[in-house]
């Protein structure tokens, strides 16, 4: 069961990472959602909520009575405390008792998926250690939410992987529906039905999943499919991906729509083609584990950048969990927005997409997207990469 | 459009609550979302993105270069600035032309509803501040997000009472459906094919959406249907509720399941169903702008303690938006966990539940769970009162 997995592997990161507890405090999660609580509870919480890991190995819950059966029943916990009126008490005794240096929690100004800790919160917890004399002793618990999310097990790699299998099965049929005069919004519905059909959840917002982009005049990325027909000579590009057992895939695949009586891509189109497969391959070569993610991202973007194209705006790739964005090491340049994550070390278990892009000019926007695991000595392939643009007559 | 309205409203509420700037922080909103988001932007955004409302009238919002096309769509914004590679200095250079004395910013400490910037995400708006010459300027935006989310307008007090009416028809489904010898999952599998044909979503998590509980021996609230049979002689009772545009109802209805010949349930249940239907009313009459929850749960909790019962561990009722959980102002006691929520005084337009509870020995929870929303001079029914228990035989 993932919450008893996890919540073990936190004692070992503790370890690790020479921390003396994790805490997780959050409240109506349904309204401000923790990332990590799916980890480390069954559901929703609903009051304040306190989950605590000691480097000892003590597993300590309080929550509010309501909530109490179904975190007992997890059994990943060696004490579940419930509360009517009030947290204070019964956290500030539960953290006397450990007595920790300092105490790990879910905020970080670098990594969205470790920061599911709300500001509000962090000042209601300052305040109840201050209390208990524990002021002073909050520290960022970055590097255990990235562990617990980044080294995935043989079971989440499964899951992903068979997300994967789905999307690039529905791939393939959309291959089929995909004609000159089908809109961009007749494709995604078509989608979108086979995703149904086989009870799947998508992997993120169904606005821009499967997000469809044709011709030379689109918005590019994050946005909902138009009413825009297909055209012979435009080449479509298609971003999808699905959830099993709550982990995502994430793909783009190419097309093109062959002019009357072609055969084949024009060279412009062709050339675009490959210069993308050639700068994935030159991404999934640089990886491993050690190497820092600045650096595949700079392989893969000098490769279109050395055969004549514009750059493309966003970081080569990212990895993906639960989230179709997860993790915090990434594949990308030193901009700013990303702050550390680019210079993370990469680590056995990650999973990544990678997703350069180049415009064809008159013709739309050439992207592939595969998804590779970080091994021990490199980096496989998880999708079935395309090596080929999807001609469509 | 919501997005326009409640930006519109937003600019009034700078003026009423003497600020200069609001200001809405968010990345990755799929991952860490603030609640206030549907509010001001149509989905999620993936980078660094800020809101901002000044009182001079004029709305800007600085986001990445992918979601720019989107938001512009709205229309709700004056200015949309799009970024590549960092947010900061257009965030500065925007910041520096409004100059505001204060910077209200989505944190609270005592409403999880208002609490949507994160931990990591103020510290990072904090140097981006300092970086600026502007430290200090942070207050909390707990007023506006609450009154944004308080004051109902009349469309959405209408897709509420249409949340209501399907929550109410398929109640009446259910109570056909309902029968000795059914289990709680079947009844719960019941309800959720009539949401699904209608095209419906939950107000809450599935696991706990409908929420059946029947007999004396149950967990009581927020636990998933169990295989436990209905019996002749116990009381069941079921919280449930759908959204329509986004807007939920909460509700939850008592039935009782006579022994074989009855006609009627016998005193010890007539009296409790009694006593929750007369502290529903007296609550309900209690109601009106002005007035603290803490009052009306008083009034309510009375009637319950009066007759001779156990209190209710929780709060009488809590508002009711976009989450069955909303806004600020409850009607609850004075309990350490709801801090200054039940002090707040009831404004016009705040829809609420009452939810009243007390066990019936070797019986069952009855339990009603009503909707209201607060008049210019009480308080009016948006649900059709449970007056009689719902008699299975």
């Amino acid at each position: 069961m993932l919450i008893n997995e996890k919540i073990k592997q936190a004692v070992e990161l503790l370890r690790e990472f020479d921390l003396d507890c994790w805490l997780t405090f959050t409240r109506e999660s349904a309204i401000n959602g923790d990332p990590v609580l799916p980890f480390i509870a069954p559901g929703e919480v609903t009051w304040h909520s306190a989950f605590i890991v000691g480097r000892d190995g003590r597993k300590r819950a309080i929550v509010g009575k309501f909530d109490r059966k179904r975190i007992e029943e997890t059994g990943a916990y060696d004490d579940v405390e419930s509360y009517v009126t009030g947290f204070k008490e019964p956290l500030q005794r539960h953290l006397r008792e450990l007595n920790p240096r300092t105490i790990a929690v879910n905020f970080s100004e670098g990594s969205e998926i470790c920061d599911g800790l709300t500001h509000g919160m962090y000042l209601v917890l300052e305040k109840t250690l201050a209390e208990a004399g524990m002021a002073g002793r909050l520290v960022s618990a970055e590097r255990i939410v990235s562990a617990l999310r980044e080294r995935k097990s043989a079971a989440e790699i499964a899951d992903i992987k068979e997300a994967i299998r789905y999307t690039q099965e529905i791939f393939g049929l959309a291959a089929e529906f995909i004609a000159p005069g089908r809109s961009e919004r007749e494709i995604a519905d078509f989608i979108l039905a086979e995703v149904e059909s086989r009870g799947l959840a998508l992997s993120w917002d169904a606005a821009t999943c499967p997000a469809v982009f044709s011709g030379p005049d689109t918005a590019q990325a994050h946005y909902t499919p138009t009413g825009r027909f297909v055209e012979r000579g435009h080449v479509l590009n298609m971003d999808f991906g699905v959830k099993v057992s709550g982990y995502c895939s994430d793909l783009q695949r190419t097309f093109y729509i062959l002019d009357d009586g072609a055969e084949e891509a024009p060279p412009d189109v062709q050339r675009g083609f490959e210069t993308i497969v050639e700068s994935v391959d030159q991404a999934r070569r640089a990886m491993k584990p050690g190497e820092r993610g600045l650096d595949v991202d700079a392989a893969a973007r000098r490769v279109v950048t050395g055969a004549g194209y514009e750059e493309f705006p966003h970081a080569l790739g990212h990895q993906v969990g639960r989230f179709a964005h997860d993790g915090t090491a990434l594949l990308g340049p030193a901009w700013e927005k990303y702050a550390q994550k680019p210079f993370r070390p990469l680590e056995p278990g990650m999973v990544f997409t990678i997703e350069p892009r180049l415009t064809v000019p008159g013709k739309g926007v050439v992207t592939i997207e595969e998804m590779v695991v970080v091994t021990e000595s490199g980096a496989s392939w998880l999708s079935r990469p395309q090596k080929e643009l999807i001609l469509i007559r």
